[in-house]
């Protein structure tokens, strides 16, 4: 039975419902509607529109049908989606006195109240599992502050880094993930129900007691733009995508330093996959999976966007389909960020290989560079003099220790005992300019980081 | 139970099953998991591996399974996935002769054989789909032959047209999918069962035997790529997302002529719903739904192709999230050309609102332009001469009809009565250029697409 | 010449120069790296890298380059981007002392601090081109403030709204894509110079004299991370992509309104273009270019996302492909803002033919079933019976008022009296909810928008 | 001056102009235009609207056009476009003849012509650019046809396979790109010319010879279709795309195999640039540019569909969005296809390094295996066995040749013996399946690729 039915000559068969039902894709609303619908009640009874006894009434069979849902026993039935199933069961449970609850109101406002309500919940876990991903993090860093690694560029060996300096890097892209968060909540967080159809409502209701009971700090300015605007959702899933973008990168490196030809890490074995075939076979599923759920989510942008893209105010039926995005993108959001901080903190690390990886192709080339710039050769001209030596000594298999005092003293400005302490060691520690991967520097990054955790 | 897990020293976790595991998404897989593997079975039979009673076990035992799926009560458990969760029950239906269905393969190859077997089922099930919707064109073309409305530019009145030449313009469209949807199952016609987990096997199998049993026309030539490549189902989307973006362009033009403003067409109600506050709407859902499905193929596109680029061969469990783009695609798609074939056959037309729309606007302003170039006025300057007069007109308010006998002779050489005629239908009737809009060559093109169907 | 030649055994030759060369991509950059570099100078003096006579010969020698530039008398060569093409500029007009220019930078920190640069003077553009619009609607509102059109939901006619208060809808639009780019521009405002390649720097340099130079408020606190992000382009284009998206929504409905089936603006002469064939046209242009423009932006989104995609750290050549996304985007966003609001300032009313547009279709349907629920039928019943009536009406060709007192009196507990009144000017003033379409509530929206815009 | 000005009260000032122009946009069609214009001159005097005398003046007026745009000596003004500058200078040229070259054309069907002519050219490029590196694939695994290295499945070793086989992976991908390219030449291959604006013509032109002339070996068959759609450019890209993604997992897997990690391969120095600051540094920009531009053209993938999406027939200046992704898309594919074969021409191998990599991590594993499956022992259970193995001898850091021969017995239902010649090369040899790596099947694999370059 549809609502409007008396006022169709003919009604939709099976697979034309089929085609247009949501209930499959708006299921997951039904607590915020119902949530939404009492609070509606309560408003109409405080503007006249419902007794008291009727308001208990309607919260009642509600409350129930909520029950019925959470437990799956609510009969279906041909439904157009989750708000009209709950109305036509509220009618079955509670009989005519649920013809008032849809009284100035309509679903347009509705649903968008559905979907910012949903919202609201789900940035809130996601700001909370961002945090505890940061305390991994931080714990992570520290518990291994003073391991070198080879940091790359362009995936070359480029120079030595602390390990905790390169973890914290992904500290930093959480930190402004989180804020962005945040500010997506800010303006997520205006109350659209009262808007109506389209033009608001001649009959009298209270917005701000809504907003109270619902928990937003405002309501719309205009109706129509509330009920035809669903930035708070792509807006969502920009930055959800952001956030997927720097997980994929996080297990792209993960993947590959994971593997026996780095061998720098160890994913435990119970995030790994076995083969159905090579039974010598660990596969960093998880990872794979988190890159490809980038996609997906990107995936998802496109598709919210284009779907809104030239489309007339106000409500259009299109708009229906940002419900799978709605519904999937906190989903994988928060599934792969409880995941992704177990497998960090779980993860085995190997000093000695790191290490051993750190000293080879010449990657001390630059601190030498900087050294001559230190006694007073010019940048550039200590830079071509180096890269000059870096040729020479690749021909020959060698490296700078193994040249003679002759041909030293003809590169250099300095005696080659200076050169005595090159290691990663002390280089990472000369890195001491601000945000550099001096140990100091990383740990005051990790000070700060705490702080921030703190507030 | 996992089949490597007397390899790892540490099981994964229930929450870490829930977010490796694909059974909800590639459920939908197995009816050609088990068509595949019964035809396996019997290629391994022939190559010895397997007695032939072993074989009539093995069989009858997917056989069993299938059922079970198709009946809803297979036992599910932590299956991996829907082809580790067919080998257990198999295990448990028929014992230890279970342990040889997975000889000479891998879920590598196996997983890429499902999704191939599906596709070509669903492609020629479009391919179909496309036909009696483009029957349904021709009909309707047919039926309304000689129906004039005004062809757009800009959405802005440009020339009269026959309204059966603008249905044409999307049987051609049409052509132009199922063409391409030929090519892609032409690529997609190739067995890769047998390329095991990426490098073939060193057993003894018969791929031209399974290819045939599986009514494959061609073999992979390297089980590398036959294992990495999901092009089938990038270039099946990318076909899919075109053809939608006709389909939504149909829909737009079908929500605008329909409205009260335009009332060139009438949707039948059933393909309509109501507004829930205002009884008086009858919103045109379906067509809306297609443009909004139209981003959700664009979103998929978006989604395979960035998953795919940058990807190291062979297989990576990133591919796993290929798997709701796989199924969902072709559904929409299928669903979608079902719902628009109704709805074009079965939508009322108004000739007499179309063509008085048609003959607003100056829209002659052309033929006018294109008489004086039949009378010797070069061309450019017969359009500034008439440019200049509806400029002219337009501030007076007047059509060409109402120029006087001498305000007609300073722009035109030629007598006013040669315009007498100057009507919309004979507009369109003037219009015989091949492709044009006059009825005899929208009848050839009638004619030439029941040809190109018969075939 | 490449700084790096002596280090290659073989340079690359023309083809390889083009194919990698970011010339013409980066070119934009010019005038912030020299800032950028200038202020780097100052800092390497302040160190004791550069003596102050070296220092003023260095800035005069960029002043200098900057001018060339400006006036395109810059000497090109086979330069590899703009940075290099400036340090090697600076080698031939200066001499030697050039050489200190790149002590302890890195092209890596310094890429992303003129882009940096850049985005910041754009975003501000931006925020004051998003304000003027604001204010061009207010104002156009103000003017019309009384002006009724037909709202629409699903295109069709729904209920009577003011024009001015669709307008506003935009304003709320525009005013949530300003907080959205304050936001970018907030997490814009971090100095990445002084990162180095990656890791910092060995030599004695002063982040935060830099940063005050360069007028950023933060520095950044991880070097790794400074030279590998591009949130800041990302959470930019997806901003700029959703203020497309509203833009293009108001183009869509303009094209619509000023069409002559609508005829309810008209866009002024200048902002339109003819046709090459057929001289009566007037085509909006502008305003499909618009839309088109939004699709770009998408794209746009859709590759800078994907390019960062499963990126391991930290710079990574694919990150020069960001140029054309950096340097289009903002481009784009302010030459649209520029434009439509002229037109929106500009364009003609049409009062008359919207408010004659606004009476049919039983718009008024909904104030009927309102009444009815003031009167006391719960509000599903006035819906149905009302609908039901509607069904009748509309197969009679007659419309509410048509019905004689006797078939009033069947449906309606209230005497038909009652609807006299019932005119759309009436159903407008009475959506006085808050952020309904009532006239004392618009003007309440407006007085609101100049307080936020006086701000 | 604009041909439409005559009609207009109003025109556009500098700033419109600029927004709108196109001219820096379809510049590049001009060679095709001129050619389609020379090619109509001819048509429309055939059919009697241009004097023999007149369409010689055209003819080589537009000659001598077409030479001062080679020489970028066209006095470009305030022009519209590219073709409507090309009619301008023609008058300014030749005088009033010029006004009869656009007769009975549009800009709609002339654009489309345009692109078409272009698209078909570069098409036929990007062929015979792919089958020039499908050769030197072919050259160079014949070359290294025995080089062992170790192949993955989620970038963990998995079965050692041959390079070539690798290598030839992508000359299948290659294999499919290019059928696909030729798919989309064959659909672009229709003469739009003739459609008019969208509604043919009344005067008497003859379509047949344009498309003789032009060599397109069809006419389209309806104008609304014509001049609407850009199928052609859709499917275009999409192809580019895909055959971007096969050039993006190739780099993608060159660079991590040219990295010291591995040092599978070497880049020569000239395909690779140095750092501006670490004078050691070779870095594979080409390689990872071409991972960026693979992002580029799915971005163009995703702005032309969208520009697309729920467009109304016919021409619409949203359109025009279309000319970057037109111009850009063929010139990417083109250049990378030039320079990535040269890459993988000139590239040096390793093979001892690739070998010695080919033998750790039990990747024999799974030909233990398949022996004792020839042995007689179910897989499964074969699988299991094998497994339980590596767990035992990992942790024990030893590999199956260590085993005693008591604990093979226990283990092995064959002597120790048989598994003394189990090494790579053995392994890589019994892989004879089809299209497996065995050394003659690779073999196989080229002739057949010999073959389809032959034809």
């Amino acid at each position: 039975m549809k609502v409007w039915e008396k006022r169709f000559s003919e009604l939709p068969d099976d697979s034309i419902l089929e085609f247009t039902s949501s209930l499959k894709d708006d299921f997951f609303l039904y607590p915020y509607d119902i949530k939404g619908s009492q609070a509606h009640v309560e408003m109409l009874c405080r503007g006249g529109y419902i007794s008291p006894e009727e308001k208990k009434i309607l919260i009642e069979g509600l409350e129930k049908i909520k029950k019925e849902l959470d437990q799956g026993t609510f009969p279906f039935q041909k439904d157009e989606d989750i708000h009209m199933a709950i109305e036509r069961r509220l009618q079955e449970l509670v009989g005519e006195v649920a013809d008032k609850l849809h009284t100035a109101r309509s679903r347009n406002d509705q649903v968008v109240l559905d979907e910012k309500m949903f919202l609201k919940e789900k940035i809130k876990v996601i700001i909370e599992k961002i945090k505890s991903f940061q305390e991994i993090i931080l714990g992570k860093a520290e518990e291994n502050i003073e391991v070198i690694m080879p940091g790359f560029t362009h995936f070359r060996p480029a120079q030595p880094v602390l390990f905790s300096h390169w973890l914290m890097a992904y500290f930093w892209m959480m930190e402004r993930d989180k804020e962005r968060f945040k500010d997506v909540l800010k303006r997520n967080d205006v109350l659209p129900l009262g808007s109506g159809a389209l033009s608001g409502t001649s009959l009298n209701i209270d917005r701000e007691f809504l907003a109270k009971k619902l928990a937003f700090s405002r309501v719309s300015p205009n109706s129509m733009d509330a009920v035809s605007e669903r930035d708070f959702i792509v807006e969502f899933v920009f930055s959800s995508s952001l956030l997927f973008l720097h997980l994929s990168r996080l297990s792209e490196e993960l993947i590959i330093y994971s593997s026996p030809f780095f061998a720098w890490i160890t994913i435990p074995d119970k995030y790994c996959t076995g083969s159905s075939i090579m039974p010598q076979k660990k596969n960093p599923d998880i990872l794979e999976l988190i890159r490809g759920k980038a996609s997906k989510i990107l995936g998802y942008a496109t598709a919210i966007s284009s779907l809104i893209k030239s489309l007339p105010l106000t409500y259009n039926r299109d708009l229906q389909e940002d419900k799978d995005v709605l519904r999937e993108t906190p989903r994988e959001v928060i599934s792969t960020l409880e995941i992704i901080q177990r497998i960090v903190k779980e993860m085995e690390i190997h000093p000695a290989n790191m290490q051993k990886d750190a000293t080879t192709s010449y990657v001390l080339a630059t601190d030498l560079v900087e050294l001559m710039v230190e006694k007073g050769t010019p940048f550039r001209q200590a830079y071509r003099k180096v890269g000059e030596i870096v040729k020479i000594l690749e021909k020959q298999g060698k490296d700078f220790s193994s040249l003679s005092q002759e041909e030293w003293n003809k590169y250099f400005p300095f005696p080659k005992e200076e050169m005595k302490d090159f290691e990663v060691k002390i280089s990472v520690e000369r890195k001491k300019s601000s945000g550099g991967t001096a140990p100091s520097r990383v740990k005051e990054q990790i000070a700060r980081g705490r702080e921030l955790l703190a507030k």
